[in-house]
């Protein structure tokens, strides 16, 4: 006979048998019983500002944790997470959004129901676009079933799944579903494998000047290890992308920087673009990633979760761990010596000019020096981005940045993410004025949980990435006293600075301020750029003109 | 042989011509160039912190323009207005929303897009959703039909509309339209009208205790003369909804209150359910607005912009104004008598009560004095929206909160649209600490526009409407000194007020302080609440529980 639970019990011990300690959003009436239910569960609610915190806060959460999770309520609380929860699908960060609603007996009334758009149908159809698999648990019969079904998708893809819970189903009982033995449904594809695998080892070993390139997939899917083995197997040079940042250690000694087409470091551009051989892991194919580049195909090997490619022509079913894994076996026999030794030098002595206004630039150049190990380094878009590309991350620290996506806002929220898996972090934080102004409210949660990050806002009066690319008044902002927040949110050390003086000052107040959270205000020209924007406004300049 | 143009011009023609003067919104790079056009048109650009923050605001210029616009990027910016773009559908705000998005050239490379989610329709599907026409202009040849007939469809219907505008379409020619001869599609349905009038004057002749509900579609199709026509050849009472509240001035001897169920004035709800005629015109049958109350449907003729019903018989076809009008003669040789003087209490003199510490119900109370004519009242969700229901707002003065859809967070950036259409008023702006969180950063708009509504923050720690329905810590938030925002965004006069005589001292300081915005902190205990919140939280608490 099949035991008896109820849907929130289910739903609460799905959650955590994936690894979610905490839970981000919002309640509102159509979900509020089922948050409460939560309180009182092991897992830990977290609230924020917004809706549209709480997810990027869970987004962050997800990157760091491997899962993450968001509750919040119908429509005036699940759409405003779209955008964020759209970035995640675009980013492939998995998610799970819970979303209350109205009850199944709610639904045939004669009234409208307050929150709803269209129909009832609205949200979830929204939802469909942003998410890769939904279910709403309208009927107990096959909720625990649609629970599974779900968040196996959301860990299989790597992308949000939604879950529409209405709101008189939250106590319904359901039975517990039968112990699953998992039939690995894994296809026996070891003549696809091989074949594809012989004609990788060719060409990689006919050519002259091989390269690795590692993407975001490698950390979503936790094939560090194996892509540290092959690359101490062949000893060839590496990049990553942007979003691929810091997946493993940058201290690596074949690793030879950030590859970001023509807009990135021009060294790293020429080597890939003079490469016979350059062997893609994980990466994910974008604009801005690649589109700047002349990147031939014909010389390149694509292998990620979804798609395996060598030159033009494709292979199904190749799984991206068993490829790697069968790489490195093939080639470890063929060369250990590392081929490479990074020509990037690091920089030297970083001088300080006390009184000459602080420079993006030189602003990364310096931060390089203050980036403590095991620790995080969180940027938002534009040239906080841009920027951070010159950053070092050092061993056991990682690089956060909404790099594909590039929605504005992300730094703050995400920071709190970051840290409520992680509190006793202090990680860099690096957020522009026109971002902050979209979600730096966020910061409001550093003070409520006690969280101590060191936020950078690099003041440059407005919109500076798109004064390169059409300025107007548009590109205008309210120049806010960012260092004055923490006067709002009750805690915080806030901070000023126009000079390197200034800078070198803010560095140590921050780092001795062990009880809060630190806010340093960095005022920069509102012209100024970083040279990766440089580059990406002469190129990128064109199409918007 | 037709002229030529260009989309954008047509565009720009387009928006001018309905009596868009400004347009609200953040660029981005799909949509810089055609920005730099509008700004350099008669059309003004109006930017705000956030994408959401652009959408409220547009939504509150519709209500007080007619119709609204909103110019964002693609995805990053469309999709953080989703929500607010369904409130203004939910709540029937006419909006354009123009996204930018890649251009028809980009959209076969070979490359991922920056901003794109699942693929490049993935915006366009989620704005069908919540909006009621849509277009993309990747066509030049039809691209102005295009715009007439969504513009149209957004002037009918007073819903949002949608167009996508590929950042590769802005320069395009095209040929400019015939001009219209608009030919009236209007049906010929005067047996249809006649059969309905016939009956619905019967009944009302019939009745005893007849009234009248006036509801949002009143202001919404410009019909408040004809409204007070048959108000005054009648003589009959009148009540509104909430979202329909002050559609026309509250100081008519025969407004009898607002309407909302027994979540509302119990001697309100008392008469409808007593009457054996209530005439619903323009009113939206959502449950905030009726769902609480027994309104017996055998007794209520229902009239809106969609949907004609007396008793439980549907029209079709018939003419929100039409009915109205043609009701008004039929009705006017009847009764010209004022059948009813309103019973409702005028409050007395308000008394001071010097020390004691401020509550919600007597807030309400003194600020019906301080209400001045000509101005607006905007109240956020919660107990700013319910205990405004107390409130008689007075001559030429209009009452704006988003009272169906209930999104948190809607006053502040509402009131920016407000002024951006009326910059010489001072509203009256009221706010909770939950949604001032949420979007209260917008009042930097305030600064940067030289806008000088006065702000009332009532600050009960959290979130107190949920606190009655299941309290947890989830609804606690921390709590800001909302009265120092000024020393943030550069301007503004900041108070804390915590007695009745401090709140007193602050009316005063406000109505001097003509130089900027004034925030005022109000402290409430946070148990405290208005009377219609007792009720709504007894009555829906039982669905949440």
């Amino acid at each position: 006979m099949l035991k008896e639970t109820t849907i929130t019990e289910y739903l609460i011990h799905s959650l955590k048998k994936v690894g979610i300690e905490h839970v981000f959003g919002i309640p509102g009436d159509y979900v509020v019983k089922f948050f409460s239910m939560l309180e009182n569960s092991e897992i830990k609610t977290v609230g924020t500002c917004s809706e549209q915190g709480a997810a990027f806060a869970a987004d962050a959460y997800s990157r760091v944790n491997g899962i993450g999770a968001l509750c919040v309520t119908y429509c005036v609380g699940g759409l405003n997470t779209i955008n964020a929860v759209a970035g995640a699908y675009a980013e492939k960060a998995p998610l799970i959004v819970i979303s209350g609603a109205p009850g199944v007996c709610e639904r045939d009334g004669d009234y409208l129901l307050h929150h709803s758009i269209r129909d009832l149908n609205s949200q979830l159809n929204i939802f469909k676009e942003v998410t890769i698999a939904q279910c709403v648990l309208d009927d107990p019969q096959n909720a625990p079933y649609e629970i599974d079904r779900v968040i196996d998708a959301c860990l299989k893809h790597k992308r949000p799944v939604y879950i529409e819970f209405p709101r008189d189903m939250v106590d319904a009982k359901c039975p517990v579903p039968l112990q699953k033995n998992k039939t690995i449904c894994k296809k026996n594809n070891n003549d696809i494998l091989n074949e594809a695998l012989k004609e990788a080892v060719e060409m990689i070993k006919a050519a002259k000047k091989p390269i690795i390139m590692g993407g975001v997939e490698i950390r979503r899917y936790k094939l560090e290890n194996e892509f540290i083995n092959l690359l101490e197997c062949t000893g060839y040079p590496y990049v990553t992308t942007v979003l691929g940042k810091s997946i493993i250690d940058e201290s690596h000694p074949q690793f030879l920087g950030v590859y970001m087409g023509k807009v990135g470091d021009p060294q790293i551009c020429n080597y890939i673009e003079e490469s016979d051989c350059t062997l893609m892991l994980g990466s994910l194919m974008t604009d801005t990633n690649m589109g700047t580049a002349q990147l031939d195909i014909s010389k390149t090997i694509y292998a990620t979760a979804d798609q395996f490619c060598i030159k033009h022509h494709y292979f199904k079913d190749i799984d991206l761990k068993d490829f790697i894994v069968r790489l490195a076996e093939e080639l470890k026999s063929e060369q250990k010596e590392v081929l490479f030794k990074s020509e990037i030098k690091t920089k030297a002595d970083f001088v300080v000019q006390p009184e000459n206004p602080i420079k993006v630039t030189r602003f990364f150049e310096r931060l390089n020096g203050f980036i403590p190990e095991d620790n995080f380094v969180i940027c938002d878009v534009g040239d906080s981005l841009f920027g951070s590309l010159a950053l070092k991350i050092p061993k056991n620290s990682a690089y956060l940045g909404p790099a594909y996506y590039t929605s504005m806002g992300y730094a703050i929220p995400a920071t709190l993410g970051v840290l409520i898996k992680k509190p006793e972090l202090r990680p860099i934080v690096i957020v522009g004025d026109g971002a902050f102004q979209m979600t730096g409210h966020e910061l409001s949660c550093f003070a409520f949980y006690d969280l101590k990050p060191i936020v950078f806002v690099l003041n440059n009066n407005g919109y500076t990435t798109q004064r390169y690319l059409k300025d107007g008044k548009y590109n205008d902002i309210n120049n806010w006293n960012y260092h004055l927040f923490p006067e709002i949110v009750g805690n915080g050390l806030g901070l000023e600075v126009r000079t390197e003086e200034e800078l070198e000052e803010a560095f140590v107040k921050a780092q001795n301020n062990t009880k809060s959270f630190t806010i340093i205000n960095v005022h920069l020209d509102k012209y100024d750029k970083s040279e990766t924007l440089s580059r990406l406004t002469s190129i990128f300049g064109k199409k918007v003109i």
